[in-house]
């Protein structure tokens, strides 16, 4: 097997590629290959300074870098040297039977679908991510490559991410949730109102019904299927929060200059209950929702908001600003 | 000031809302009053347990309670004695300056809407939720209310959501984003690509363009608009996701038997790095499409998710999925 690797992707490029593919190699069975497509006396450069490079290793000259300036449909036709369409093309000729890239994702997105072009029954190809959860990885489709879906491309992303689930996840009947707003098979917008009825109906697919934002990381699915707009939001928002959440705590530890954690400090940080409940903005007066959950601090909080958007004259503001655009 | 508080909205009611009520009358000064609506013996029975009550503590006699069970639309007709339409007719009728409930949330929205009736120029009240950042708390808005807006609704979104973020946040000039998957004005879906045409069109709204999922927690933004699918989904995922992670903490301290922590652990775990790139689905071939900043970890994990993709023959089980459905 021979895995095409676009060398010129990452911010450190070829750095993290060539070490990568040397990583992979020296972890993987004898019969697998990597090709570095890319600059060939750049890479050649990077191979140079490893001690031990492994069997297995190539490199295929591809003179030209896809940037994020160049516009993702026309990189075939104006960087047709480049590594994403040189090594995209080695996968069509069946030089390669995969291919890997971390350059501008809409270039890699728009040259994929251009040059492996979809399987019959595929009307917008979607990508998938991966999402930590309590429990086990679960596959978000479509992580970002098509928005504005109709409900049927939704049960397609069901097919596709059921296959991928059985495949490389090794999930036997892979369970298939589909993001939405409310449990009920009739909440939701007019996408997912529709895809839940197609999706009900749809042979061979395990549907388990509706899943909102609070149960992704239960990890009660396997597949989540959604529009690329909400899901590239919530994938960014994930890869974000991590971050921001260990370094709350390493600010925490070094302001206690100790190893010692007060869990209690970070989860207040993200506790809803600290901030009140949610205002109903726009109307003749003031009425904030609380969770059903609230303890009574979550209370206490609520009618401290109510108290401030009173005095502070919100309401009669709010007619001002709307009246005088 | 007097607020009407719905004594009976909680799951632990009216435990929570007494105890609320007595520690924000506690706190604030002599000018607030807090009415508790709901069943006058049970609601007085909670209070009869406190031992201290301030000044200020009232009840106003509601015998019904709105459940999940009911529709939403049909509380003030089939209700007319809860405590959420006995509470919100005390504000419009000037008994209380507003109004606070952990009732069923779809409850409590469509009665304040009908009985708060929108400001004129408001088609849409929108809901409010506060998010923790890393720098200060942000104004979410819609976080739910409504689905399938227009682009003008999220204009209105951001003057209603500045209001409150000058009044309520103490923003002098609250800065406004739109949520969106890309940072350039023509990236999104089409309310998107609308609405951030008018937005930076609108007069009185400090609009500083769109911001991705990555950019939330950054703390970059006073206000995000949003339609209230997206921002309900991400609410929730958010709320749900910081308990997630103190668990992911608490589970490691307790494996450990120690109170140090491995924060490298945790964030290895939630580390998109680990789970290799995003696979796109549905293609004649295998692409593989990794983070433009990923470190050679990454392109390795990568390269092994397209091993397995060959091998597992993802792409021909795909081809017959959808030939098959």
């Amino acid at each position: 097997m021979r895995i095409a690797l676009d060398a010129m992707g990452t911010d450190l490029a070829p750095l993290a590629e060539v070490a990568g593919a040397i990583q992979a190699l020296k972890g993987s069975p004898g019969d697998v290959e990597i090709v570095l497509v890319g600059d060939e006396s750049v890479v050649r450069a990077e191979i140079d300074k490893f001690d031990h490079v492994p069997e297995g290793l190539h490199v295929r000259h591809a003179p030209d870098r896809v940037t994020a300036e160049d516009s993702p449909a026309s990189v075939i036709r104006r960087k047709p040297q480049s590594s994403i369409v040189v090594g995209l093309r080695m996968h069509k000729d069946g030089e390669a039977d995969a291919f890997v890239s971390a350059g501008p994702t809409g270039a890699v997105m728009a040259t994929s679908l251009f040059t492996l072009r979809p399987l019959p029954g595929v009307d917008r190809p979607p990508a998938g991510a991966m999402l930590p959860t309590a429990k086990d990885l679960c596959l978000l489709v479509d992580a970002g490559a098509n928005v504005g879906c109709k409900p049927h491309h939704l049960v397609q992303f069901a097919q596709l991410g059921s296959v991928y689930a059985r495949d490389a996840l090794a999930r036997e009947e892979p369970r298939v949730g589909l993001l939405n707003i409310g449990e009920e098979p009739g909440k939701g917008d007019d996408l997912t109102i529709e895809a839940h009825a197609l999706l009900s109906a749809a042979p061979g697919i395990n549907f388990i019904g509706n899943i909102e934002g609070r149960d992704i990381v239960r990890g009660d699915c396997d597949v989540i299927v959604c529009d690329g707009f909400v899901g590239n939001i919530l994938l960014k928002f994930y890869e974000s929060v991590a971050g921001y959440i260990v370094d709350l705590l390493r600010t925490q530890l070094e302001a206690d200059r100790s190893d010692r954690l007060d869990l209690e400090h970070v989860f207040r940080v993200l506790d809803y209950a600290e901030y009140g409940g949610a205002p109903l903005l726009g109307l003749g007066g003031v009425s904030i929702i609380c969770h059903g959950e609230s303890p009574p601090k979550a209370i206490r909080n609520a009618l401290a908001v109510a108290v401030r958007a009173v005095r502070s004259g919100l309401v009669r503001h709010s007619a001002e600003d709307l009246q005088t655009p």
